[in-house]
């Protein structure tokens, strides 16, 4: 073959992967609803740290120390064409990354895209320590190097057998609930997502979310902000130190509270707030069940006795049935979103343009 | 203040987020350069592997056993509205995350959204074993559980001390090369997009990230193949195992070989090569420096001389001086991307379409 021959056959395999130039494929032919039409999407970092350390790898490859960067936070926007919202910082639970928000594990939309072809911009974070958020591995290769294993955190990786009862899809693993929404067909893709809870390589573990959370509503001004689970507390603590730039609050299945007589009257009075809660917490013992459900309508009647707005959003009471904790994943989650949706816009004025 | 009032406030607010109603905003107000139109985006994970282990957590945390999932490539996908060229697979390096494709660190556009508004569907991942890949934290379970801290593998994390000289920033940090295109005066985002290489904890380290590139062809069909740096090793085993699926192979100042005459004849005789260099390499000893650079020549031209397509695209040679390792990054990132995009259509039939 020569030269030539090579170039054509190159030329031949370019082309046939152009002989859809000038079409446009049919929206939906994946996992959105339609088309997303962006005017800006990217990354950055904010809450970064820049630290000095003596171990940024083992004894063995000889490191130097040197300067590293922690407590970052990632953050991936997306900016609709049309904003008529908004912007919405979407933050995920423990084990998880922000791709809690992205495509579901079998393959449908994710509220990420959702709520950004609704108009949101959308913000979608990994935890400070986490995914594409890093960590820090000094302590790790510092155990190494000095023969300490007493130095090590834990690094906490879910198992299925934990997933199972703690995020609702089922009382014991492989047996799911009757009528789980939670895709559990799809459930190796949901389980390729998990990921070890890396912040406890850091000095103050998750209140560096909280950190950076501040800095992120600092810099993109006021906020809905929407937490999951584990990120339920760092929400709270977000309203509290700056309810001024929360514009409203979704908690979902996350932790409620308690809140004092001073953070409803300080700070939770003046941020409007919905407890979103599945299917499957009644009788559940484990951190998503009883307690977790009670604290959030304790929480919601003592916002709402204050004067302020909230709203506890059962989704069982509503006749929606079979929701996991992973409800922005489950096959109805385009549904709750747009109850979600429906309640930010729920004034006669924004409901024309909110309205699902 | 009566619900009213507060309900009020709420509305008054949102209304305030919600006055660009039915407005567009300028496109390129943000990092891209203009409106990123997509039929379909989305996440997956491919090559995951479910194990058990003894140390999901540490012992003081009581674990219970259970399987995990390991060995999962996280994968990014964008699909422009108006497809005209063939996927890109784009693959980072040592450090990094697929973070390097994104918006750069001063803001401006990176590769995956460029790529993606000139008409090709980009697919950028994560390393198997970091970032959103997440990665198997039981060997250091274990060595907690154990006191046994010579089970730990190092995790390295590059310090900025590291970054200058390997990445081709400046000979010294923080002083950086003369003519530098790397926004050094962003640098601190840049920082905060390395994370540790945790591939360190699973068997078989970075050949998990080759066998996930393999998969990720077998499942998405012929992609063109973009890699960087350590990546580049990656590339060249991913040319040899699928040479039928890599429709062009893009070495981003990664490793070249050395190629074998077995390598040359069955595999990278069949798919069109082209290897990018910046500036600075010359008289470099790290490991992207004067040894890559010949190593690169020679690979290019053992596959002319068999007959296959080999560009070495020395950019100096251009008259493009100043960039740095980090080149998709780099001020003049979308003119070298441009170089690439004519590469790949460098036929009469599609200059048309592929001209930049």
């Amino acid at each position: 073959m020569s030269i030539g021959d090579n170039r054509k056959a190159f030329i031949a395999a370019l082309l046939a992967a152009g002989c859809t130039v000038g079409m446009t494929a049919a929206a939906g032919a994946g996992s959105l609803g339609g088309p997303l039409e962006l005017q800006d999407e990217g990354v950055f970092y904010i809450n970064a740290h820049t630290v000095n350390t003596n171990f940024p790898d083992s004894a063995s490859n000889t490191p130097a120390a040197g300067e590293i960067t922690i407590d970052q936070m990632y953050v991936q926007y997306r900016i609709p064409k049309i904003v008529s919202g908004p912007p919405v910082i979407m933050v995920h639970g423990s084990g998880h990354t922000g791709v809690t928000y992205e495509t579901t594990p079998d393959g449908r939309e994710g509220w990420a895209t959702y709520f950004a072809r609704k108009g949101f911009p959308v913000y979608v974070v990994d935890h400070v320590g986490r995914g594409r958020s890093g960590f820090d591995p000094t302590v790790i290769n510092r155990a190494k190097a000095e023969s300490n294993a007493s130095l090590l955190p834990s690094i906490p990786l879910t198992t299925r057998e934990r997933a199972y009862p703690n995020f609702l899809i089922g009382a014991k693993y492989p047996t799911p609930y009757p009528g789980q929404q939670f895709p559990v067909e799809a459930q190796d893709q949901y389980f390729a997502q998990l990921v070890p809870n890396t912040e406890t390589t850091l000095a103050g573990g998750g209140a560096n979310t909280v950190k950076a959370l501040d800095a992120l509503v600092d810099k993109i001004g006021p906020a809905v902000v929407m937490v999951h689970s584990q990120s339920g507390g760092y929400g709270l603590q977000l309203v509290r130190d700056r309810a001024d730039k929360v514009r409203a609050f979704i908690d979902i299945e996350g932790s409620c509270g308690p809140l004092s007589a001073d953070d409803v009257s300080k700070s939770f009075k003046k941020v409007p707030t919905m407890m979103v809660f599945g299917d499957y917490t009644e009788g559940s013992t484990g951190p998503n069940g009883d307690e977790r459900r009670k604290q959030c309508t304790d929480s919601a009647d003592a916002i709402t006795a204050a004067g302020g707005t909230a709203k506890f959003l059962y989704l069982p009471a509503l006749g929606i049935k079979g929701n996991s904790h992973m409800l922005m994943m489950d096959k109805n989650n385009l549904q709750i979103a747009d109850l979600i949706i429906s309640w930010l816009g729920a004034s006669p004025e924004l409901a024309g343009v909110k309205k699902p």
